[in-house]
């Protein structure tokens, strides 16, 4: 059995995104040489997300609009966990819908994908430098 | 290590529901032949869901008005990603709430579950074919 | 390949509550002495959540709180689950927006994480027995 690890690094200028690291994740696949196996991708931090959906800017909107309404940055004295003096509360709960990590199989050397799988970056509290970790396993 | 792997396949008359594909998840595991390791089961889709819980008709039906509450399919001009043709925007959220995948132990040749644990697959955006993929790596 | 197997337990006084089973799974981790792998660790049940966020009670409370608005608890009748004579149906909700699973990397003989995570189990169904089951794979 051969494992592989690797830290993918992210920084964004704005509170709240997606970023598509399916690139990202398919290198660290090449440099694995890992042919069959599964592939772990997960956020390193408890405001974020990775997760597996469709690269389309429209859907990206609306679940912005979704998670702000499912679990609201306001009002910040909304939530307890803010008193400790951090106001990214809503964070922890958009990261608890959109899930912290992805399972990914790995068949013939590739991400074993259906046709419109994708591997996003989700981060909900951001401006700040934020690690993904990839860690395969297999043969 | 051995691997393996297979595709499961599910054809949904109505747009939304749930199928207990257990036994179709057992039958691979015993192709497979692996006696310890873990059980991949992902849907190969974006508007679709593998997870885990009941099987109790009432608790399904509750799933369906729950999910319908927090993500309504309607209005659909409600969701941006509907402008690209599609209707679909909802089932993408309904999705990520109840999950891509489940990834569960193999031990002594079975799933290892709790007493009432069993796999289901959650179709959000059905009348058409659509995939699971089933991947086993272990000895 | 290795592969290791250890059942946690734990029995929560209330209906509901969060707790830290870090130690635990860092203790199955040096028993099964794999030192590269992944580590499944997930509920037994159907009604309970293992997630990973921050080890912080103003957040637990918070997350108590967003649970309960996005699947109430009363009124226990308006769940079809419900009239099997059980009063759990909202925990079976909670449960999907928490997860059932975890999967961690295992590095260098350690869990692989970030500066902030921690493993939990969510409890929504309490006062009873429950287990969590721990399986690891690796070299």
């Amino acid at each position: 059995m051969k494992s592989f690890r690797k830290e993918l690094s992210f920084h964004l200028p704005t509170q709240r995104g997606f970023i598509n690291i399916t690139p990202q994740v398919e290198e660290a696949l090449r440099e694995s040489e890992i042919k069959e196996g599964l592939c772990l991708v997960n956020s390193m931090h408890i405001t974020s997300s990775v997760f597996i959906n469709d690269d389309e800017s429209g859907l990206h909107h609306d679940y912005d609009q979704w998670l702000e309404r499912l679990a609201p940055h306001e009002p910040v004295s909304g939530y307890r966990h803010n008193d400790t003096g951090e106001d990214n509360a809503d964070a922890h709960m958009k990261r608890q819908i959109m899930g912290r990590e992805v399972v990914v199989a790995v068949s013939d050397g590739k991400l074993d994908f259906g046709p419109w799988e994708q591997i996003f970056y989700g981060e909900f509290d951001g401006r700040r430098r934020k690690r993904v970790l990839v860690k395969i396993i297999g043969e």
